[in-house]
């Protein structure tokens, strides 16, 4: 079942790879059926070499394994909670890519500080809080998911489609799991962008008026950026 | 028409993924023919490992599409403001190169630090002011060129091929697109060192006799630097 | 003699150049057979393109050579050390890997700043005591394995597979040689986020139960990473 | 004439490509033969994709070219300089290396803080002064020669085989020209590393014994490190 979706998946693991930001078996790409409700997702500690399209498993939203012969992601359930909580999302992107990481072992959001940040992100790339003592010692995963949407907020979650899970790494998603690993690329390079912009002088956000400018002209209704679809 | 040009503009744009300065779409370059005032550009938003020269979008001065089934780049208009503000140009590169985007970020000129620097840039690297609300929410594009050759000031413009635009990134032009390729990747390297140096000790700008014999054994009348032509 | 495990501390050099951990000949992998108490060792000053599984070099537990023509790595008495010392060890890796070798040389332990660090390292890694000046006059290298034993504790040594050495560098190691790569490979990177993140605000360690929950959910009885064996 | 040295100078400049030590055409390498006092040396500004052996260059130590059909690289002087100031030096290598001109461009000799450097180079690697006027402005290269033979001073110039130019970048040398490449790479490492170390923590140099203890098991009639001759 779902074939076209585990096609879609297995790459979007791949492309992590390709892209530099997961190295071993850090990192996950999973994707949901919204008809259905079933989400398509990464095997737990499978090598990238030698996976396969077929070794994708499908979950259902409690987190059981619906098909497929490997356990899924130990991070499945961070996923399923995402999926359950921001309508919008259709793919979802977990990786420890270095200078996003290093944003959220700081425990800070980061700030929009040019154009590459707001040509993708509309504001500042939120942190979640810290998770209680409790949340850490039950359901951890899933709690986990729960702080990102929290973080995430009530408006649109494809307006900044990123979160870092404080003390942890960043999650991005998209309409497809392909969008979240461009969102996961674009994080990542802002994150350093951001990093190393904060060496040369005290960090100043960028212009409320130019954000807008620059978001609004690749998304949204009046967006003029690529080619007529 | 400008098939010729075509192709080297296409080769600009790709040298650009190949020298690391650009990822997914980000980034563009043209090319002007003075004699005609026609000008070939990227087009917007197309994947570089797909495009071919036959891509490439002719534009005239007023940023009309005279020849081209794509739209051309989103930032077209900045490229045509700064043809015609800086007559000396053959050929424009606008990247979001990690390093110098960082002293866009920041808002900092990139002061010369060294005889690297010196062989390229005949002195410091100027940062634009910000655009005024007005010139943000009007012709953006088009203002931002402006600003670009205002920050460039009235002198040769060949001499410092480079601006930042303050909260975006770097444009770098020459006489041809592969000229300004160069001096994108020279910029990108320039800006690491000087953030780099900017970390290890406060940055002393380079001799004025220093920096003119660097520039001067590499650029006019009295070089002698590289082959005979 | 020891075939297999040749080949596997031969692979396991290879794996710290392809992975970016080692230039020219810095670096050396080894593993031990417990059951005779030999130690396979990569031979000294070999350039790794031209090395073969046959000149890995058979010691015993007092370094003596027991099989193979070439000299083994001037590192040797220091891996017969810690072999010595710490008997759950299978595999050891000595490497200069830039960021963990600069943590060293600031004579400072990688604090655990998140759960990269977590998934692998059971707390932080700890640096050895400088080497007084009659240890490093006589038997240096076997007195290097000795202060990092001593710096690795009474603890189970696979909890914390890793010891900077004061002023030198990283070694790692696990049950395997190959096991002793992966935590090489890891703790670069955990060296390299916890470097960018100590550069964007004071560090601050990750809560203790944040740091069990993910270590254990990776290793020991209790865990539910990966595959059923 | 100089057959096999003309082969080993254009395989160390290609090495310096190959190892990422220089971009575009920044860099050069050349080697003397000394019973002849003939020196071999790259060409200026020739691209190093099209370089052929027989493009090297053969000049004498007034720098006067005897055999070749093409200039020699601008800075000949300088090696000229070097070769005439320091008789054991059988080959020179001059970068812009990143991070070895970051520590030239702060005007800063590179402190030995670790046993990498120790390795390789007896102390820390000096930093010359800036040149007069009137040296800038006539016989610049071979003046600059000059200060790097001045810097390195009166002891044994392959015991710390590097310089760095103040504001301009660094100069290393061995017993041949892939000895100078080695050094240039280890430099930069070196260079790398230092740099992330002073991030971390104030610099404070490696203990006198142990930096002779590396130095000397690797250098010298009581080296113990790599195969027996």
């Amino acid at each position: 079942m779902l074939e076209k979706l585990k096609e879609e998946v297995f790459k979007a693991n791949l492309d992590l790879v390709s892209h530099g930001l997961v190295i071993l078996t850090f990192g996950n790409a999973s994707a949901i059926d919204r008809s259905s409700n079933l989400v398509v997702i990464k095997p737990s500690g499978v090598p990238y070499a030698t996976m396969k399209p077929d070794d994708m498993v499908v979950i259902d939203m409690n987190g059981v394994v619906v098909e497929g012969f490997l356990n899924p992601s130990t991070d499945a359930p961070s996923h399923v909670a995402i999926y359950k909580s921001l309508g919008a999302v259709g793919g979802i992107v977990h990786t420890h890519s270095t200078y996003a990481t290093a944003w959220a072992q700081a425990g800070m959001a980061i700030p929009c500080l040019g154009t590459t940040h707001a040509d993708h992100f509309h504001g500042s790339v939120p942190v979640t809080r810290s998770l209680t003592l409790a949340e850490t010692e039950n359901d951890y995963e899933y709690n986990t998911g729960l702080v990102i949407a929290e973080a995430a907020g009530s408006s649109d979650p494809l307006a900044v489609p990123a979160v870092l899970v404080r003390s942890h790494g960043p999650f991005t998603w998209g309409e497809t799991a392909s969008g979240a690993v461009i969102n996961a690329v674009v994080l990542e390079e802002v994150a350093r962008m951001a990093a190393i912009t904060a060496s040369l002088a005290p960090v100043k956000e960028i212009d409320r008026v130019l954000l807008d400018k620059h978001f609004l002209r690749k998304h949204g209704k009046s967006s003029y950026y690529g080619q007529n679809k």
